[in-house]
């Protein structure tokens, strides 16, 4: 589920290749009911990878994406990553339950700025664990904007020794969101077989081509119907 | 622990006083160890009424402030409000045990943009529950500049409900913070004997006092130092 395809080939991708790429993303807290819905909506039409939100939405996109491409995707200590690790296998094994088939945790960032690197693994362990005793996948985001390269290879090591299927740039709610340059460090780490996000600030189909050309696998945005140019986009809708 | 003295006459506060109405506050996803310790020291030194921190931090508080007047404060479903109600729950279980001895955690805010007073409450009696069994006491965040005055009144009632020992403004984590207009009106909706949390934006002396005055019963602020006037502030320190 997360083969990479790159090699500055972006450019030919169709609207619905691009699409499946896209986890469609409404993460703010003042999501409404409505909102969520429309999202699972346009992802059934179009073939978006994902309807990404918040965990308290799990059972509206279960409910919405069901018998379509588009699976239920939750963030897990989202978005400051400083949950216990305990809760945040818990609120896995819960979002999972409730139907969630990929779900983006964040990393516990203090130890990835202390270089802690076994805790960082133990963290996102309990995660992995959780997610794949119920079929689901994890992505790690690693907020990119705090952290040094340095720091953001060692958190991509740990989150492969942790057996995450993923690694994510940013959640978005930080100063700063996914660059070409830190997309090419993070796929140069985890090598080609592990699955590379780009998400924060992508609003253009030009920005998410020039993410898949420097190793991005998924693309993580709000703006999924006009990155990939559907009649339907609204400006600033969500 | 909660009960209100206002009436215009915070300007009469000494610096240990108004220190034992402020929460001590660190909640970036980029603190360090080391930061935390600090503020324990200072929480110690000045009298503050607790530190703040994330989750993550709750056995470096019970550590570091055992012994003095200052308790470990620990915040929940933070800053999005946006986890399941029973991963709330879980999540003060475990700070609780962990030793936090008050919890501030957030409203599910769809459902007070949607008007679903049960819901709300539900969400916060799992919390408020786990908290009192433990012996911990609960402060709700409305996230007040996502609503409405009519919204605000809802989730003020719902903790009420819901048996919360506290309401608060903001998680210091959207758009705006405290109003000397929203403590007013929270403390109007809550009445004399609850207590009454403003936080997000407060910097200074003047600041505090003008909460105080409106009704405020506890200020949360990372610039407490300043705050209180101690030699050791540091502009920007946090």
């Amino acid at each position: 589920m997360n083969t990479p395809t790159t090699g500055g080939s972006a450019a030919q991708l169709s609207p619905t290749e691009l699409a499946h790429m896209i986890d469609h993303t409404i993460l703010a807290s003042s999501a409404t009911e409505e909102q969520v819905r429309l999202l699972c909506a346009q992802a059934r039409e179009h073939g978006f990878a994902s309807v990404c939100a918040n965990p308290v939405w799990v059972s509206v996109l279960a409910e919405e994406l069901a018998g379509s491409e588009a699976v239920p995707c939750v963030v897990i200590g989202f978005p400051l990553g400083a949950s216990a690790p305990e809760v945040k296998a818990f609120e896995t094994q819960t979002a999972v339950s409730a139907g969630a088939r990929e779900v983006d945790m964040v990393i516990n960032i203090a130890h990835a700025l202390s270089g802690n690197r076994q805790a960082l693994v133990e963290d996102i362990r309990g995660v992995v664990r959780a997610a794949h005793d119920g079929g689901a996948i994890v992505k790690v985001i690693i907020e990119t904007s705090e952290l040094n390269d340095e720091q953001k290879v060692l958190a991509c090591e740990a989150a492969i020794e942790a057996g995450a299927d993923f690694v994510k740039t940013s959640t978005g709610f930080s100063s700063a969101g996914a660059t070409v340059e830190d997309i090419a460090l993070m796929r140069r780490t985890v090598g080609a077989d592990m699955g590379v996000k780009a998400s924060g600030g992508i609003r253009t189909r030009e920005q998410a081509l020039a993410m898949i050309d420097a190793g991005a696998t998924r693309i993580g945005a709000s703006q999924g119907i006009a990155i990939i140019g559907a009649a339907d986009a609204v400006e600033g809708a969500y």
